[in-house]
């Protein structure tokens, strides 16, 4: 097997709007710095972050502001300076949290209790697909190519209009599956009939090359096979474009990614683990079965894993492994000399954003957009993450002497609470400066909600019980003294 | 050196009543039992457990009642019929935390955030002391000893009186100390002359032999050196021994230990570390320098490190250690042979009661008194210390999609939901009857109020915050469920 650099058609990156999406300042930085480089185009999902408008204005942001209108052309004029292809992505099966969270689509629910599927049966869940799509495509005018979504569509099969719909001999899930997407796909195509349409692949990786061929999808929407693991298995996904091929599915695309599939809560994006992905990612473009059209690659970047999980790594903090990557499929692999050019090109002077803090930045050099918020976040999660943090539960004297117990009846040795303090006020006066920080940093680029989020969901299960263990402490300490007692000097 | 069996003076078990008082029908057991396994006589710590009358009323517990005037009684009784010496305990400078934390008492605190050290300049003080040892000698008319603590005087010196006093040329902090037990123990001795007195030793030990012999305890005060530790420094501690005698205080008593002093939340006794502990004190015994005379060993098993901190292990927990501690004292070692003895006098499967659960009991026997209560919080303190128990902080479906910043919004996926839900459930059925179990049989044993302690500081860090992630689930998942959502069969 050869293994080269990625030849075989577009590097197209995902810039993934839910939760953290960028202030147009940011992305004015971040959407050139893409095509330095070396991407070729640009996967936007927008989720809520779009100004949906009339019957769906529901669906837009709430804690933010969505992009206006205004702003989604501006975004695409940016695309179209840096020479970048913008293809928008509209979730049209599973994965439609954003919509079905809300009360007035709860009864398109495939199921009551699962907020991503779509029930495929009701017309109403068409209309809104449809409507939604048509005001995506009303605000890009100029584009080629379309992703409509449609993975992990769970608990497909399990509403009580597809178990009937199922219980028809000769009707499978399959078939549900398949039939919706093709209705979907062939009422956008009606309209835009030159558009390109993607699907990700993982709904289709279990069915037979004839299920493939007899639904209707060949010729009408692409497959996107998507793996974001550093052990992706080549030879399998070489097998998986074969069958697709075979079912006359022939023009395909792969999917990487440079962030956000570490582990649900990760705030520190690795490069290596991402690098490895796209290093076995050449390996199977070097081995494409013939026939099979190879698009290109989206490297995706993940924001959250689904619209109600908390944010994982934020842009800043992946932006060294998005250039490692695609230096990666740029060069055919990691040399000493891809690394370099990376961290020339980004002013860094380490590929893995752990590595920023720990060697001074090359002379001379200016950060990158989001260095500074990345050099926080890192710091931040190295201190929340340190045994010390873990004093609420581990210390000697909370565990002997403040417990539940001692906190509820406020009769506490006050030499001990006044070891406790100390400790405690130490530990915060280093932690809450850089949450401070990070929180303002993170306001520059990204709405103050999203600043306010990624405190709660990564920072507060460690701050508030350190918090609230102080104000104990200093409650019970008063209780427990005469009005004329002096406190000792701290550490004594 | 020659190691062989504890051959001089008396071993005195330590019965110490702060906080976890057994009933009077388990003493009933325990005291015959203590005899049974080698014991010369007790050392009893009553603390706020003895019946304190008139002006020192408000000394007495208030969570549960002490024991009477009449239990009293019936403890000597018991000892007496079990051929046991009794020895009270009654502290008079130092750990005076359950006298100096009365509101009442304040101003008799050497410095006032400073619970346990009283101020020994203020008659009212030596009064306080007075009228304690005569109550407690009054109840005790029949002994021939009394410990009067004296250890662990902590922030001596620092109050603003002592500051003054050591402003005098001439007087340091040891006369200071030295002064004060003197004078308690000369007034004891001035109405009880044939009483032995004895103290801890460890404000002692760095005072000169000069220092010593001038200060009036020869012939007054017997010290105690503790050490409960299991890499006891044989060699100082006979160095120490040799100081005592050279400052003419040659009558001197040894402590160690049997539990309660591993760490200060310790739950369950390592036999092995108290063991070690005895064959140290055994090549200490060994070597006693001439003209020392060894009264006896005290084998302490402290229930909390002072009277706030959190109880520590329970005495049906330490039995095992107990037993075999006195055992390594009777045979000089803790051979196979002496590990038998133990077994088969507690009718136990392993000297380890922590090994308890895992082997079975040898046919026959009956349990030794408390061991139901011991198995049970060895079996919840595993339980509470297993990976599995730290769900709240680390499973991924918590800290990815239920933050306190999802548990404060409430919108949450009901599917992730119910997996939450699934596995605290499944965690909470394996833990609450074990609770429930270890209460019940707390409280055959000990004050209702020692077994809600116990869970306060012990289990419900851990079970709380597992009780209210299920309830916000509960909470939470109704408001995101259609009215006629059915939820999934569990584990789905």
């Amino acid at each position: 097997m050869n293994i080269s650099h990625w030849t075989t058609g577009k590097k197209i990156v995902h810039l993934d709007f839910k939760g953290a999406p960028p202030r147009m300042s940011y992305l004015q930085k971040l959407i050139p710095l893409i095509a330095d480089l070396g991407a070729d185009g640009l996967l936007l999902e927008y989720e809520d972050m779009f100004p949906y408008d009339g019957e769906l204005k529901v669906l837009q942001a709430t804690d933010h502001p969505p992009y206006s209108p205004e702003e989604i052309k501006m975004i695409q004029d940016m695309a179209k300076s840096s020479g970048l292809e913008v293809i928008p992505l509209v979730q049209t099966f599973g994965h439609l949290e954003f919509v079905l969270k809300h009360r007035a689509f709860w009864e398109l629910r495939e199921v009551g209790f699962c907020l991503g599927t779509l029930n495929p049966h009701r017309e109403q869940s068409v209309k809104l697909l449809l409507d939604m799509v048509h005001q995506v495509l009303e605000l890009h005018p100029d584009i080629k190519c379309l992703h409509i979504g449609a993975d992990e569509v769970y608990l497909l099969g399990q509403g009580e209009e597809s178990r009937r719909w199922l219980s028809t001999p000769g009707q499978d899930i399959h078939q549900l599956f398949l039939g919706h997407v093709t209705k979907v796909a062939k009422s956008i195509r009606a309209t835009w009939p030159h558009l390109s349409l993607v699907i990700w692949d993982d709904m289709l990786r279990n069915m037979s090359p004839d299920t493939l061929k007899d639904s209707g999808l060949v010729n009408l929407v692409q497959p996107m096979l998507w793996d974001y693991s550093p052990s992706l298995d080549v030879e399998g996904t070489v097998c998986l474009m074969e069958k697709y091929r075979s079912a006359g599915l022939c023009q395909m695309w792969a999917a990487s990614s440079f962030k956000g599939s570490t582990h649900v809560s990760a705030c520190v994006t690795p490069t290596q683990r991402h690098v490895d992905n796209h290093l076995q990612w050449l390996q199977v473009a070097a081995a494409v079965p013939d026939g099979v059209e190879l698009q290109g690659i989206a490297i995706t970047g993940w924001q959250r894993y689904d619209h109600l999980s908390v944010l994982c790594e934020l842009l800043p903090v992946g932006l060294p492994s998005l250039a490692s990557c695609l230096e990666t499929l740029r060069c055919g692999s990691f040399s000493e000399e891809a690394q370099r050019n990376v961290t020339e090109a980004l002013g860094i002077s380490s590929v893995e954003v752990e590595g920023l803090l720990c060697s001074p930045c090359s002379g001379g050099t200016s950060p990158y957009p989001g260095q500074r918020l990345a050099e926080l976040v890192v710091e931040l999660t190295a201190l929340l993450q340190s045994e010390e943090l873990s004093f609420v539960d581990t210390n000697m004297y909370v565990k002997g002497w403040f417990t539940p117990y001692h906190r509820r009846r406020k009769v506490v040795n006050p030499l001990i609470l006044q070891q406790i303090q100390h400790q405690a006020t130490t530990l915060l006066a280093r932690l809450e400066p850089k949450v401070e920080a990070a929180t303002q940093e993170m306001r520059h680029l990204f709405p103050d909600s999203t600043a306010q989020e990624w405190i709660q969901q990564h920072v507060s299960a460690v701050l508030e019980p350190l918090q609230s263990l102080l104000e104990d402490v200093q409650v019970t300490i008063r209780g427990m003294l005469p009005s004329n007692a002096h406190p000792l000097p701290a550490g004594q």
